[in-house]
């Protein structure tokens, strides 16, 4: 029985600012079946205002708390336990942890910051680790096309300070089980009562199987032939696109004796 | 029966500008064996010209082929191949490859190079290497004291770009095999026939076991309590310095029914 839908945004949602096509309407159909519904993204560069403002500019209207992003969980880690951060992250994240302490800092946290990976800076994060500061991060992205061709993404320089510290990073993003489950309690659903439709086989779909929810992998996006393979879990769906995916979805749900008993 | 002796430089023969106590007494004994003696280091900053003259501050003269770096056998990698490197090491290592075609490169080479581990020259390096250049390195060591306190070394960022690529780095430094192996064949031997003597557990004693030679660790330099647990591999020997592990040395030698035959 399907309670809840998790939709990554990037390239599942919209191509930069493009929308996919059908995407819009198929969200504002699980917004009319009474599905609860929240977006999830490892976004390295777009705080959750940002991210907002590019679904309205789609014509969608969303209230802040359907947008959950990796940087959030972040945050609840840190406030949770009382951490002050050193943020190696890109500036226009840094609003997203404006009001905790910063100050002495005894938990690094590595994000996509491009220019601030520099020695300096990854000296200054290894020593804290050293320290026994906490190693946090929104993922462990290889590289990203960055339109001069591909650039290396946060994760390398996660490994390099692992590595280098003789420590594991916690992840709070895709495809970690943490942070699929925080998004599972937003929904105040149980994992397997929730589908996570994505298009990165490995970290939406896989990440979501391997952490109890149910997935659907759509061609659009970073989706190339062959990624089915890539899931690396059973039990994965296939769709087209985000509209046939919503339209799977929905026919399951239709076909629950009470659909609006949990709406 | 011994043959040939390797002795690492830093902390088993110097510390900084300084002779450990007796080390140079220790190497003319050796010399005068007639036991052929290379020094076998992983140097990241000095290149062999400058090495040599450190020795000779110390009041040892010995020919520039005494001593085997690992800049070095990354060098004859290179020249064997006909690679053109991409060279992300030490501006005073940059002598070691200036006879070599740097344009268009096809290899990447890795050292410690501090302030050039940035975001645009790490990015360089990984493009090559998702072209197919081969990654080559002179060591994978995770850090190092800087004086004003630990600071990231090579190997941190030789991992994040292992990582980034998906790829394996080739060592060409201790405690590579095929690093050993080129030292043991500069001295004309087979590797069971040779003694390492060294400082570090794992990269010297323990590296030149796995490789088939044999090991004596020093309790000098970096040596600290209990690093004879960190070697790794059995059959090591234990020398409170260089001097006492060439007297070990000396003394087996002598048992030798015919030392001189192949001086």
């Amino acid at each position: 029985m399907i309670k809840g839908v998790l939709i990554d945004l990037s390239g599942t949602v919209h191509l930069g600012a493009q929308e996919i096509p059908g995407a819009v309407a198929a969200i504002r159909r699980v917004q009319s079946s009474g599905l609860p519904l929240r977006f999830v993204t490892n976004t390295s560069r777009m705080p959750r205002r940002m991210l907002r403002e590019l679904l309205q500019r789609l014509g969608l209207q969303v209230p802040p708390e359907v947008i959950f992003t990796a940087p959030q969980a972040v945050h609840r880690h840190l406030r949770e336990r009382q951490l002050r951060p050193f943020l190696l992250i890109h500036p226009r994240l840094m609003e997203e942890f404006a009001d905790l302490p910063q100050e002495d800092p005894n938990a690094v946290v590595v994000g996509l910051v491009e220019e601030k990976f520099d020695y300096a800076h990854l000296n200054q994060a290894f020593r804290l680790l050293l320290q026994g500061a906490p190693l946090l991060t929104m993922g462990r992205t290889r590289y990203f096309e960055a339109g001069v061709g591909l650039q290396l993404d946060a994760g390398p320089f996660v490994v390099a300070l692992e590595y280098a510290a003789g420590i594991q990073a916690r992840v709070l993003g895709k495809p970690s089980a943490d942070f699929f489950h925080a998004g599972v309690a937003e929904l105040g659903c149980r994992p397997e009562e929730v589908v996570m439709i994505g298009d990165d086989a490995a970290s939406d779909v896989g990440g979501a199987l391997a952490a109890g929810l149910r997935g659907i992998l759509v061609r659009t996006g970073k989706y190339r032939r062959g990624d089915e393979d890539r899931i690396g879990q059973p039990g994965a769906k296939v769709a087209k696109d985000l509209a046939e995916a919503v339209a799977m979805i929905l026919e399951e749900y239709a076909q629950d004796p009470a659909p609006r008993s949990r709406a």
